[in-house]
C-alpha cells in the first residue's frame, strides 16, 4: 500500500493500481450502479487526447519541461492502447461537474507516467492536478471529451445505419411487384406495393443517416481553454493556440474552438438536439418493427402479408409458436432511448449560473442510447430485415377486395355514386368492382383497368387511364 | 335548418352556418376541451392556401370548370381574410387524421361559394368532397398545411427570438464591467463579468435563431399530391405538377414536392425534431430565468448581484415583498413545452403502416409550444430583461472575496502550496491575496496584480502577467 | 374608471370590472395563452369556500367585526352562485406561487363586498389583502384550494368511471360464449372468448375506480393555516381551530389539517401522484382503445373480429371508409395526459426551500387531464363501447385454425410429439386436430373434445377433461 | 460440446454450461448491451420459488413423478443459493415477454437437475419445458416473478428509507433553536427554525415510507396459473389451488390469486404506479439535494446557512474548493428514475390485446430505479445528511434583517401602514423593527417581543401575542 492525501486526508491506496486517492474516494462515495466510466471507451479515448495535446502544448509554451511532457504522452498512448483500461472504476452516477472523471483520468496517467519516470507511483514528480491536468479545468475538459466522443458514437452508428439502409433499398426493390392493401387508421385502404411501403422506410433512415452526418460536424466545435467558467484562468499563456494546433493532430479530428465559451459551459443544449436526433431515429424504428409485427401477425388470424425470419422459439408452452422477437427487440430499445431522453431534458434544464454541471448523468443516457441503437440496428438488419418474405397471393387478394377502390368510383362518377357503391359492395359482400360492373357504371374491360389494383400503385398508369377519359369524372 | 344527408343518415343543419353536417358530427363525437381549431389561425390559413391552389390546378387540368373554381377561390379569400374564423368549431381532440379538420375547412368553403353560385348553402353545386376536396386527401392536405402552419409560427418566433437576442446584446455590453463571482457548484468560483455571463446567455439565443431558420426551411417540403398513401390515387392528371406551381404563388411560400411520398406519410418524425428544437430553446431559457432568480435572490438574504424590474406585488400578506414573476412565468412554460414534446413523442413513435395518422394532437402540441415560447419571450424580454440592473459593490466584493482565487497561486507555485494559503484563508476567514502576501509568497504590489479580480476576468491580461513571468510557475 | 394603487404605483381600472390593480397588472403580464382561471371552476369553488370559511373564523374571534364578515359571506356566495364567472382574466401562465390568482379572487370578493356596504368599488371598506385574505396566504390558500378541487375534478372522473365500468360489464356478458383466438406478440395463441378478454378490461376500471377513490380521500389534508411558510405567522389568535370546524361545514367537505405544514408546503408530490394514477388509467384507456382498433381492423383485410359502431365518415377521399374515430380520440388524449404529467413532474421536482412556487402549471395540467379523460371517458363509452358488435363467424373460425392448439397436444404427448404436430399442420395447411387425428395420436371424438376451442376457453371443463385423463401425459 | 435441438434447428453447446440452446440463441439475437439477467438476482431468486413451487403441485397433482420433482428442487434450491450465478447470460434487451428469461431459468434448473439424476446436461430425462415448465407459461410466470422480485426490492428500499427517516429526525431535533429566514420564489420571507425546515424533509420521507409499504402489499397478488393467455390452458388439473399453497410455503410471501387473470395479463398498469411511487419520492430526494446546495451555497459568497460534510476535493483546477458531491449525485440519480419512468409509460401504454409483452424493458427499468435510490439513500444519509452542520450566527441575521417582517406590521396596523414601513425599511437600509420604532408605531419593548424571529418562528407565542392585544389590528 502507498499513502497518499488530498485536502480531505490520508488514505492507504493499493500499490497496484494506477489510480489514486480521488479515485479512490469517488468509488466510496458512489458505490451506486456497478457501471463504471471504463463502459465508455469512446470518452476514455477521447479524455486521453486531451491529455495528450495539453503536455504538448504546456511544453511546446515553456510551462512544462521535456522529461514530464514525454512521461505523460507516453502514459496517454497507454490509455489509447488499452493497456489501463480496467484502472476505471468511478461509478458514472457520481458528483456533479464529473470532477472524478477528470481526477481518475489524470492520476491514471500521472502514475503510469511516474512509473515511467521513477519506477514508482503516488502523487510525485508527476502530479495529476498540476501536471497532467496543467492548463485545464474539468469543466472544460469534459465538455470537449464528450463532444468527441459523441463524434465516435456516431462514427459506430452510421456503420450501422448504412447497413440498414442497404438492406431496406435492396427490400424495396425485390418488393417493388408485390401489391397489397395500404391501411389508414387500421382500416382498409387503397392499394400499395410493398416496395412503396418499404420505401418509405428506406426513405426514413435515409434522412436519418443525412441529419445525423451534419450533426456530427457540431461534435468538432469544443471549449478547451476555457477552464474553470471560460475565462481560461490558470491556462498557461499560449497554450490555447496550442492546444487547437495539436489536438486535430493528436485526435485525427478537425476540432476548432468555440465562438463564446460562457455559452459553451453555461449550456448543454446540444444534448437534447443530439438527444432528439436519436428519438426521431427510434421513432421510425419503432414504427418499422411494430409495421412488421402487424404485417406479419398471424400466421393464420392476422394478415400475414410478410414472413419474418424465425429466430428462436416464441413460447415455453405453446410449441410451434415464432414470434417476431427482434423487432420486439427494438421497440424496447426506443423506448429506453426515449426514457434516456427524458433524463437528459432535466439535466439540461437543470444547468445554472456558469456551468451545466449534470454531464456525467447526460453522458450516461446520451451514449447508452448511442450503442444501444448502434447495436440493435445491426442485429435486426441482419436477423430480421435480410430475411423477410411476402406472401404474395394474400397481399393480391387483400387489395383487389378492399372497399376504398371507391375512390375510383368517385373520381370518375362522384362523391354520391361512390357512396352507393360501396354500400351495396358492403352489404352484399362484393367486391368494388364487381358493384361497378353490376351497376353499369363501367363494363368488364374498363373496370379491370381502373379498379385493377397493380395499375392503382402506378401513378403514370393511372395518369394515363385519366387522361384517356379527359380528366371529366 | 337544412337537411343535409351522410353516409351515416340525416341531418338537421342551422342556416347560418357555414360548417355542414360533417363536422357537427365531429362536435357531438368530439366534445372534449372545447380548444377548437379556430385557435390555429396559421393551420387553417395554410389550409386556404392549398384548397384555392387545389382549385386552380384541378381547373387548369380541365377537371374542374371555372365557375366553380371561381367560387371556390373566392370563398377560400373569404377564409384567409379571417370572415369565416368563427366556423371552426371542431375540437382538437378528434380522430385520428384530422378528417374532420379538413371537412370543417371543405365544407365551410363549399357553403360560402355556394352562396356564392347559388344564394343558399348546403351539398350542393359545389361538394365539399367533390370539388373543394377534389384531386386531394386529408392524408396529404394536413401534413402539407402543419409544415406551412409551422412555417408562419417560425416567422412568429423569430421576431420575439430577435428582440431578446437584441436585449442579450446591449446588456452583454452593459455589463462589461460589472467584475463578480462565478459559481459551479453553486459555490464560490473565480472571477467573471456579469457582461462575460450574458454574452453565454446572448450567445444561445444567436445559436437557437441559426437553428431554427434552418428548421425553417424543412418545413418548406411538403406530400400534397400524395392523396390517401402516397399513390397519388385520386388526382387528376397534370394536377400534381399544377400544384407545385401555383401553390407557391398562392402561399409566397417557396414550397417543394417532398422526395418520398409513402415516407412523408408513414413518418411525422420531423415533428420531433422541431419540439426537441422548441425543448432545446426552453432549456436555455428556463436557465437563464432560473439563473435570474438566484442572482436576484434576498433582497438581503440572498445573492443579491442583480435587480430585477419590479412587475406587481409579491405576495397577499408579506408587503413588500416582490418576486421574480417573469422568470417564474418563463420556467413554467418551458415545463410545459417539455410536456408537450412528451405528448409528440408518443404520437409520433405510433405512427403505423401507410399513415401517421396522430396529427390533431401533435399540431396541438406542437403550435401551443410555438405560441406559448412566442409570447412568453416577448413579454420576458419586455418586462424583465430590459430593465436589469446590476449592484456593482456586492458583485466586486464577492470576487474578492473567493477562495477559487486559489487557482492563481496554484499556477504560480504549484498545487501544494495553493492548497495551504486556501486551509489558512478559511480558517483565518482572510483573503486569499492577504494570505499570499501574509506567507511571503507575494509581494503587495504583484499581489494587486495577480489576484485583481478584475484582471482575472481578462484573458488578455492574465497571458500577459503570465508572461511576465515566463510561464514558469 | 377608478384609480386604484400598490407597491408599484397607480394605475386606472375600468369601473365595471370587479377584479382591481394586481389582476389587472398579472393580465399585463401574463397575456401568454389566453387560458384564464375561469376554465377551472373547481377552483374557484374552492377558493370562495376558504373566503367564506375564513371570514366567518376571523370573525368569530374577534378579528373581523360582522358587517365586513357579511358582505365578504354575501360576496362569496355570489362567486359560488356563478355570478361573477367572467371576473377571472388572469392566465394561467404566471408568476409562481400563484398570487395574481389569490388576488383576483380576493380583489373580486373585496369589490363585491364593497359594492354591497357602500355601492362603490375600490380598494376601500373591505381591502383584498387585510380583509378578504385576512389570517391567509397565497401560500396555505392555493394549495388547500387545489386539493379541494382536486375532489371535485374526481367526483366527475368518477361519474364516467361507474358509466364505462356499467358498459363494460354488460359487454363482457353479452360477449361470453363468443369464442375466438388470443393473441401474444400479434401472433395466434391459444382460444379466449371475447367476454373473458372484455372482463379484463372490466377488472381495469374496477380498479382504477377503486384506486382513484381511496386518492380522493388525500384531497381532504390541507394546509389552510400554515400561512406564508407553514407557522402560521399572521394568521389571528385562534383562527385556525375555527376554520376547520367552519370549512367543513361550508364546502361540505370531511377537510382535516395536514400533519406537517413544512411538509405540505415544501413538497408537491401529491400531484405526482395523482397524474400517476391519471396516468396509469390513462394507460388502459390507451390500450383498450388500440385493442378496438386492432380488433376492429378490416374491415375485409384485418382482424375484423368486432365491429364499432359507425359515427362519423372516415376520409374525405375513400366514399364509405370508416374510421375507429373514437379509440382514435381517446389515444390522442392519453397521449396528452402522458404529456401533462411530463410537465408536472418538472414543477414538482422544482420545488424548492419552503415552498413549491409551480402550483399554476401544476394545476393547469393536472385539472386539463382531469377533464379530458372524464369528457374522453363519457363519449367513448356512449359513442363506441355501446354499441360494439361481434363477428362470431370469424371469431370461432380464428380459433379453430390456430397451430398453438399445439399447447393441448403437449400437456398429453410431451413437447417434442408437439412440435412435430405443429410443423406438419404449418406446412400441410392444416388444423392442428387435424393432424392430431391424422397421425393417430387421438381418435375424432377424443379430438373434438380437447381440441375443441369452447373447451379450452373454460377452465372447468379443461380440468375435467384432464382428470378424465389421470393427469397423466 | 453437446447438441441440442430445438424448432429452429441442431446447435452445439459448451458442456460447461448449464443453459442450453434456447439461452444461447438469445444470446446471439440479442448481444445488445451487456446488461445481463444476471443483473436482477431477486428476479431469479422469485423465478425459482416458483418453479419449485410449480414442480411440488405438479407432484401433488400427480403430473410429475417423484424423482422428476425432487431433482427439480434440489436444482432450484442451487439456483436460489447463488451456485448458478453466473448461468444467466440473456440480455437484459430480448424479445417481447421475456421468453428467453423462462427458458435460460428453465434450462439452467433442468440441466443441474439432469446432471444429479444422470450425471449429463442436455434436453433429456428433465426437459425444459416438459418439466421444468410444466403448468406454467412465461406469461403467467413472468408478470408473478415481477411482482414477488418487486416485493424484494421494496425490502431494500424501506431499510434505506428508515435510515434516513432516522437521521433527519435528529437533524429535526438538532436544529430546532436554529433561526433563520424562510425563502419563497428565493425572495427572503418571514422567520422559521432550520428544524421547521428539516421537520418538513422529515415529514416528506415518512408520507414516502407509509406509502411505499401500502404498495408492497400490492406486490402479493400475483397471475400463477393464469398460463398462456388467463384460461389456465396446459396447466395440469388441481394444480392451481396447490400452487397457492406451496408458493407463499416456498417464498415465504404471503402470495394469493389475482382477481381476474384476463386483467392481470393485458395490463402493467401496476408498473406505471410502483414507477410514480419511485419519481414522488425522487421528487422530495431531488428538492432537498437542492435546497441543501441552496443553503450550503458559498461558503462566502452565498447562503452559507448550513455546511455539508467534505467528502472529497471539487476540482481539479481549484484547490480548497468543496462541491455538495453527495446531494449532486443524488440529484442526477433522480433524473435517471424520471427518465426510467417515461421508459415504462411507454412499455405499458403499448401493450396489446391478450399480454402486456413490454416486461423485460419494464422490469429493467423499474428495478434500475429500485436499486439506485436505495443506493444512493444510503450514501446520501451516511456521507451528507448525518453530518450537516448549521451556521447559527448567519442564519440569526438573516432572519433579523428581513423586510417580510411587515406582515406582523400589517396584522398589527394593517396593510397601508406595512407598505409604508417596509419602502421605508428598504430605501434606508433599515431592519422592519427599526423603522417602525421610529416610526412610533411600537415602543422598544414592544417591537423585541413582536418583531423577534424567534417569537414569530413559534406559533404558540405567537397566537399569545396576538391574544395579548385582542386580536385587535
Amino acid at each position: 500500500m502507498r499513502i497518499e492525501e488530498d485536502l480531505i486526508g490520508k488514505m492507504a491506496i493499493d500499490q497496484d493500481v494506477y489510480y489514486g486517492i480521488q479515485t479512490v474516494r469517488a468509488c466510496q462515495n458512489f458505490s451506486i450502479s456497478g457501471r463504471t466510466i471504463e463502459l465508455y471507451p469512446h470518452l476514455i479515448k477521447a479524455m486521453a487526447y486531451i491529455k495528450k495535446a495539453a503536455a504538448m502544448s504546456n511544453y511546446s509554451v515553456g510551462a512544462l519541461d521535456e522529461k514530464k511532457k514525454d512521461a505523460i504522452c507516453q502514459a496517454t498512448d497507454d490509455v489509447l492502447n488499452g493497456q489501463m483500461k480496467d484502472q476505471f472504476p468511478v461509478d458514472i452516477y457520481q458528483a456533479g461537474g464529473g470532477v472524478s472523471i477528470n481526477m481518475n483520468i489524470n492520476e491514471v496517467i500521472a502514475n503510469r507516467a511516474n512509473e515511467l519516470l521513477t519506477g514508482h507511483k503516488g502523487y510525485d514528480c508527476i502530479h495529476p492536478n498540476e501536471h497532467v491536468n496543467m492548463s485545464q479545468s474539468t469543466n472544460d475538459v469534459l465538455p470537449s471529451a464528450m463532444k468527441m466522443a459523441c463524434y465516435f458514437y456516431i462514427e459506430d452508428l452510421l456503420i450501422s445505419l448504412n447497413n440498414i439502409e442497404r438492406t431496406l433499398a435492396n427490400k424495396t426493390d425485390e418488393f417493388s411487384n408485390v401489391v397489397k392493401i395500404a391501411r389508414t387508421c387500421l382500416q382498409d385502404a387503397v392499394p400499395i406495393t410493398l416496395g412503396q411501403q418499404f420505401s418509405g422506410y428506406h426513405s426514413f433512415i435515409r434522412r436519418q443517416i443525412e441529419d445525423i452526418k451534419k450533426l456530427q460536424k457540431e461534435c468538432l466545435s469544443i471549449v478547451i481553454g476555457a477552464t474553470a467558467v471560460g475565462t481560461g484562468i490558470g491556462a498557461a499563456a499560449g497554450y490555447i493556440d496550442k492546444m487547437y494546433e495539436y489536438l486535430p493532430v493528436v485526435s485525427s479530428l478537425s476540432i476548432y474552438k468555440e465562438e463564446n465559451f460562457f455559452d459553451g459551459l453555461q449550456n448543454a443544449d446540444i444534448y437534447i438536439k443530439f438527444s432528439a436526433y436519436l428519438k426521431g431515429l427510434s421513432s421510425g424504428l419503432s414504427k418499422l418493427s411494430n409495421d412488421l409485427r402487424l404485417l406479419s401477425s398471424g400466421p393464420r388470424a392476422g394478415f400475414a402479408e410478410i414472413i419474418l425470419p424465425a429466430v428462436q422459439p416464441g413460447s415455453s408452452i405453446m410449441p410451434g409458436k415464432i414470434n417476431p422477437c427482434m423487432p420486439e427487440m427494438v421497440m424496447q430499445v426506443c423506448f429506453d432511448v426515449y426514457g434516456n431522453d427524458q433524463a437528459i431534458t432535466f439535466a439540461v434544464d437543470r444547468g445554472e449560473l456558469d456551468l451545466n454541471i449534470w454531464e456525467p448523468i447526460i453522458l450516461k443516457n446520451l451514449f447508452e442510447s448511442f450503442s444501444l441503437l448502434t447495436n440493435a440496428i445491426t442485429l435486426f438488419t441482419e436477423k430480421c430485415l435480410d430475411g423477410i418474405k411476402a406472401n404474395k397471393t394474400i397481399c393480391m387478394n387483400n387489395a383487389e377486395k378492399s372497399l376504398s377502390l371507391s375512390v375510383i368510383i368517385s373520381s370518375l362518377f362522384g362523391y354520391k355514386v361512390a357512396n352507393e357503391v360501396v354500400v351495396k359492395a358492403f352489404e352484399k359482400s362484393l367486391t368494388i368492382k364487381e358493384v361497378a360492373i353490376d351497376m353499369g357504371l363501367l363494363n368488364e374491360e374498363d373496370a379491370s383497368k381502373f379498379l385493377n389494383p397493380e395499375n392503382l400503385t402506378d401513378f403514370m398508369k393511372m395518369q394515363d387511364l385519366l387522361n384517356s377519359k379527359g380528366n371529366h369524372f
